[in-house]
């Protein structure tokens, strides 16, 4: 398999992308296509890869970018090149750190959506006290949603934890304000009604207190109250980690307490890291895309990339395809 | 002043609305009107108040009724006969940690909004690390709001800050999934330009992981994403507290460590719980109402009373009014 892999992108550069890659190529067979700066990828790979190739750019898109703007625009863009090279025969799959909404766009427009699916959006796994897995679809990708929209995302996630994921017959929960169905705002009573006559394993209403309990395989939201219960978790975590930390400042007693359960609370908190799961499929577009965490490391990413190969060998998207043509 | 109080409704009973009351009553003068099974408050006063008035009453609405339904048809529940009480001449405000959608429901449609008002809300204060006042309008009570909706809960909370807490100018920021301007769904692009051409203070977008950073006073937000912010918070606390305890209990080692920190975190526990405050005013209604937490105790409705009697004294309502007429 051949992967092309924007070296663009990372908040850490291309070093962690190259290392993650070497990394990944311990455990699976595939060929790298870095997009990137030539004379930076050669130096980084150090001849520890035998077969790479290179599409060399310096053009990158950033995250302060118009992501629509700046696909159409910059032609030699790492993400543009690479999803060009994507649509020709013989490339399997696609993995950048580098902007969402970039990333977004150019699945969109140049890869193309599935036929009969109307919005694309990231499939991302958040953390669960019991570690069941839990996709949150969508986090910010998606504004003011229809229901077709949250019921297609329901449908994408669901095929995607059955076969990339082996998950028999995923619960499917919809983010509310209520447990009953007759809570919500109109998007979410009208998805309601929608799921609860598919076939699907709906399990009604999920409160946003509940997102980390690990009741449901998929947490379906509009792209803005994805993204409110996200970044509101960020804000909650650092907030007491700030304060948390100047507790354990604040005394001698404290300093030695701290000690005492650093490596504990630092194993707590990476559990709620992005780090642990490397990255999210891109689901919805017709190639196999896959988006890695910006504060991407050596781990995350060669995880991210291994997610892609498992993802681009179980058909996802040929059996999200089936999937609609059954319904 | 006479005020109100709903006996019925507090998780813990009756208990800590007397005990608050009489707390109340050590720092400021005012005549409690308790609503509620008679033979009970008696018994609970035990002649600790010398003036007090009891509207009995055995019935009440309880959170799993459908609080519209339910002020329409329970002519003898407390909260009703309180609403009805309070539109008499000598009746200053009224308390009450009973169902939130039962006290908005009786706002609407006993007491009545605000003429030019369009929807009432909650004032909920939310903790921030700089312990500067924050409050989240909408948290609830409205589903599908209008952009018009979000700026009179930009104003009612400015009027409420500035009146009831000597906060001059209050900043106002709006609840969003970006900064820039641009970013959002198709209601906060519209409450933007209708904030940004207002005369208050407003700041521009918030995202989520600002919500406790205290850099606004006033986070304005439609009912249903403040609802998932607000429980997002609460669910990655109760997760996070969990999973600390766990963590504490896996060793001796930190067994005592958790030990020496106890304290500390009890305290920065507290920070974030809703005790601190005890209550929000319901803006948007012609008549001083109190929200006090369902799960109050004494000192928390002892609070929540003097800041009904603040709210009151500064006469919040008459003041909105009179913002509403010169815009």
């Amino acid at each position: 398999m051949r992967i092309l892999i924007d070296t663009f992108g990372a908040d850490a550069g291309a070093n962690p992308i190259i290392e993650g890659t070497i990394k990944a190529l311990e455990k699976r067979d595939f060929t790298p296509v870095f997009v990137g700066n030539d004379r930076e990828i050669k130096l980084l790979v150090r001849d520890r890869i035998k077969n790479y190739e290179i599409i060399p750019t310096n053009e990158f898109i950033s995250n302060n970018e118009d992501p629509v703007r700046a696909i159409r625009k910059k032609k030699e863009a790492s993400i543009v090149l690479a999803y060009n090279k994507l649509k020709e025969e013989g490339y399997d799959g696609l993995i950048s750190a580098g902007s969402t909404g970039a990333l977004l766009a150019g699945g969109l427009f140049i890869a193309g959506r599935i036929p009969g699916i109307k919005r694309a959006c990231l499939a991302a796994s958040i953390p669960s006290i019991n570690d069941n897995i839990t996709l949150l679809m969508d986090t910010g990708a998606n504004m003011d949603c229809k229901p077709e929209f949250l019921y297609e995302f329901a449908l994408m996630g669901k095929v995607f934890l059955e076969n990339a994921m082996h998950i028999s017959n995923p619960k499917i929960g919809l983010l509310n304000v209520g447990v009953e169905e007759h809570k919500g705002n109109a998007l979410t009573k009208e998805t309601y009604k929608l799921l609860k006559e598919s076939d699907m394993n709906f399990t009604g209403n999920l409160e946003a207190r509940d997102l980390f309990t690990g009741k449901v395989n998929v947490i379906v939201a509009d792209g803005f109250d994805g993204n409110i219960a996200i970044k509101t978790t960020e804000g909650v975590l650092k907030t007491l980690g700030s304060e948390l930390k100047n507790l354990i400042y604040s005394s001698t007693k404290n300093k030695l307490a701290g000690a005492m359960l650093k490596n504990d609370i630092k194993s707590l908190a990476g559990k709620f890291s992005p780090d642990e799961v490397g990255g999210a499929p891109l689901l919805g577009v017709k190639s196999y895309v896959y988006k890695a965490h910006g504060n991407t490391n050596e781990t995350a990413f060669s995880n991210a990339i291994l997610g892609l190969l498992n993802y681009i060998d179980m058909n996802v998207i040929e059996k999200i395809e089936g999937e609609l043509h059954d319904n």
